[in-house]
């Protein structure tokens, strides 16, 4: 066991405890091993001493033993789109009742792989989770020589060995444009995310292809970023345009809320009657009255616990062949569309 | 060094790198040990054999033997609240610029420490972060007992040893009800956040006793939880009284978004005309047109950074007497208050 020196102080020691509570340096240590034989009144001595003491096992040099840190590395580019922040809370209150934490990298950018991720592996994390980031071809293959499972939440890979968990991106973009199509609208739009997001791809497709089954054809495509201002942008080009749309679908609520914004604020025009706006996500936000968005849900709960199950089984079985989830979802209809 | 088995294959060691570079398993060790005696070629050969066999030095192991873990536990209550996303975000980038990561402990509830925490400490982490939550007397002797330093960020504490990062909150609310007086409101009224928020307590000291100064008192009070709905609650409350009041300074922006949203939608009142509302907080949605907040500024940036200059003080330094920081806010006028 290691002391850790601050102050001029050092951290109480397993044999610290062992010399207040009277009994060896190894009984020590089995009262703190799982299933490890000890006298239920010996393990209650050990613990009151070490209370007194304030020592706490060191987890770190347990996991040098047991193979497991507890520890996930959660790779997120963005908490300020409350999709990610949601996600991360999830993630992380799941994570908690199973005894493991979250080690987190955010990266300045949705589409680089931090290298600073490559760190992760140096803390011997059981497994890493991205959202809104991808693991690079030379990340998935530092991870597999390491034996650490990656899930990408809502981004595809098709790097081998990486496992996904989805929401219905495809099916997204047709109920919105079913949705769309009975409530009498015209002339649509797509504010797409980047264009190397293979989820924003989906959504769009989804939406396209439904829409070109009525015969609809040269839908306009503005490119948000994911990002407020680029929505916000893409949203002045679309209404500026001559052939202004009378339902927009934006590939997630983030970038719906800033193209109301901009719908009400700067063109004067009313929600929903002079254009309907369909989002992604449905984060809580979408339900607060100032945006009250229509939007095909993704449920945050649900994607942390099919990304959780996938980590639980890699990391148990010998099997390391990488999984797919598919997590449904549906259209909450609210006032930001046309009845 | 240890193997990490996974699917019946193992991490690679020290000593796979060292056979394959052609090394002992010395040179290794002294390759990834800053300051450490090794030629610059050999290293670059042990560099080159590392990579290709996907070995990562064990960083876990290292802290062992440094006393650094370079890991600081965030403690955090609810990353919904757009202004705590903001601060998490703020301290991992500034972390990560110092090689430094976060391990995330998200709790269920405001005002309770989760006894989770004192995992944290199993972690040989180098210190503990808590935003929104505090430290109780046990925690903080947890602790002090393995030296671990403290840093409340926006809660005061009672509590010797445990460092504290401020806004300027009694200043917010002079501030608040400066603006609001020269603006020739007249019925005033505060949403006040949890009853044991020290931060809570201070904005409406600032608020209430400059009100003061101009012969205005019982000033009504509602507490709003620091939640969405709380604060929804507190505003249908204050907006049906007999004595409707024509300003409201609330606690959060998060709060300040309720109560804009319930005074706009379920009392149909125009804002600013009808009732001023203000902030504080300015996180990014406050300027999103959809909202258009008034509010004082708490900048997440700079929190962040004055939580980190502590910890690293404290952990640099023999003296481990806690700090307290007050961070510069200002008013940013917006239209959600009557000019």
């Amino acid at each position: 066991m290691v002391s850790k020196k601050l102050g001029g102080r050092r951290a109480p020691t397993e044999s610290d405890v062992a010399k207040l509570a009277g009994v060896s340096q190894s009984a020590v240590s089995r009262a703190y091993t799982k299933g490890a034989s000890i006298a239920q009144k010996t393990r209650e001595k050990i613990l009151q001493a070490a209370k007194e003491l304030g020592y706490q096992p060191n987890l770190m040099a347990r996991s040098l033993a047991t193979n497991q840190s507890n520890i996930i590395a959660l790779a997120i580019s963005n908490l300020e789109n409350p999709f990610y922040a949601n996600v991360a809370q999830q993630l992380s209150s799941q994570l908690r009742e199973i005894g493991k934490h979250i080690l987190l990298f955010t990266s300045p950018s949705d589409d680089e792989t931090d290298p600073m991720l490559e760190r992760a592996l140096s803390y011997q994390v059981d497994a890493l989770i991205m959202t809104a980031t991808m693991a690079s071809p030379e990340l998935a293959l530092q991870c597999k020589k390491a034996g650490v499972p990656i899930v990408q939440i809502n981004r595809g890979s098709k790097i081998a060995g990486v496992s996904t968990v989805w929401g219905e991106n495809h099916r997204a973009g047709e109920v919105a444009a079913e949705h769309l199509l009975k409530t009498k609208h015209k002339r649509f739009a797509f504010v797409a995310g980047s264009k190397t997001s293979s989820t924003s791809q989906m959504r769009q497709d989804g939406f396209i292809e439904h829409l070109a089954k009525s015969g609809i054809k040269n839908v306009p495509i503005e490119y948000g970023e994911y990002s407020f201002s680029g929505a916000a942008n893409a949203a002045r080009k679309l209404l500026s345009s001559k052939n202004r749309p009378d339902a927009i679908f934006c590939a997630s609520d983030y970038m719906a809320f800033s193209v109301l914004d901009v719908a009400k604020r700067e063109f004067n025009l009313n929600v929903p009657n002079e254009v309907s706006i369909i989002g992604v996500d449905d984060v809580p936000e979408a339900s607060h009255s100032a945006y009250d968005l229509t939007t095909f849900s993704q449920p945050a709960g649900a994607l942390a616990k099919a990304a959780i199950e996938i980590v639980e089984k890699m990391n148990s079985e010998s099997s390391r062949r990488a999984m797919h989830i598919e997590v449904e979802g549906q259209l909450i209809i609210r006032g930001s569309t046309k009845a």
